[in-house]
């Protein structure tokens, strides 16, 4: 057979580059021709992050997040509550948490979920190392931000069981309708919930 | 300012990914993640693949495909008929020309059309390497296969000016009713030029 694409380098860069998620052949191949189209430095520069990226990248011995130090920036820092903990599944939840700017505690990256179904145990994920960590003294709280999904509640709860013999509180994300949700389109256990978590609406107004 | 991403390595990937046509920061984070969960010879793979479709890639002096040798494999191939050649905008309407199996002939690829709106006159297309092949003799047919657009039409106008001087055929793509379109929907210049090239409905079948 013929080469589809006339260059065995184009070939190859289109393969690797629809085995990244959401990304078919055609849209491989409009990526490549764009690298081609642009400065060498450019393209250049991009498959060399990528490199770097996959090689250099370690994870933080402490929370498990991405570091490029054994301990990452977050944990390393002085100015953070190191009595709080917020457990999360993976590095991309601890860059939305941040995001929010309403946390300034320590994470705990799991790993993932426990998932019977795709085959993921407690022992797969890093919650032994939590325990550790809870042991070790020193924290107050654990917040478990986990998805509210079976998964995640079963995680909770396993979580829950794991740090029970510790004086430490366990709180969890509060359930609730989402901004700019509307309460139309709600499902009942949220409102179910929301209606028994209900807060005072002075307080929604009373740290602007 | 915090990183935003705990990691410059990340930080950097992500830039490099977001300027991706198609591509922005969100899912730029998602396909960095993903490297980093795949085995690290995949992420590496990918980057040099990169890479070397940047370094490795130059031009065909004939016909101005992409090659990685001097001479593109179709411009070499004794096998295809060296005395038609098929004008494209891009590289990526060669493999769209080649994967209509309907082409034996030779391209040549222009690099564009001319836009003046965005400043792209004939001195910037492959037009004049175009005219020199078409002169050096052996050339019995020039296929058009622009876009049918404004830009499209006057390339194709301002080539067939060109090439006027010398005794070859000038063709167009056919006009027409896309497969797969509803009348209802079709446009009335299309739906005009179909009429007025209309085919023996005969011939639709006739090389099945």
């Amino acid at each position: 057979m013929e080469l589809q694409y006339a260059s065995t380098l184009l070939e190859t860069a289109v393969d690797k580059l629809s085995q990244l998620p959401g990304i078919g052949r055609k849209t491989a191949l409009r990526l490549a021709l764009h690298i081609l189209r642009q400065d060498e430095q450019m393209g250049v520069a991009l498959g060399d992050a990528i490199i770097k990226l996959r090689q250099g990248i370690k994870y933080c011995r402490s929370c498990h997040n991405i570091s490029e130090t054994d301990l990452c920036p977050i944990c390393a820092n002085p100015s953070r509550d190191a009595s709080t903990i917020c457990v999360v599944e993976s590095v991309k939840d601890v860059i939305s948490v941040e995001n929010t700017n309403q946390f300034n505690g320590l994470y705990h990256v799991l790993g993932g979920v426990i998932s019977p179904m795709e085959g993921v145990g407690p022992e797969q994920l890093q919650i032994a190392s939590l325990v550790e960590r809870v042991k070790a003294g020193g924290i107050n709280e654990v917040i478990l931000a986990l998805s509210a999904t079976m998964e995640g509640e079963t995680t909770n709860f396993y979580i829950y069981r794991q740090l029970a013999p510790f004086d430490v509180k366990i709180t969890q994300l509060a359930r609730g309708v989402a901004v700019g949700n509307e309460i139309e389109y709600i499902d009942e256990i949220t409102l179910g919930r929301s209606l028994v978590n209900r807060t005072l609406f002075s307080d929604s107004f009373a740290d602007k």
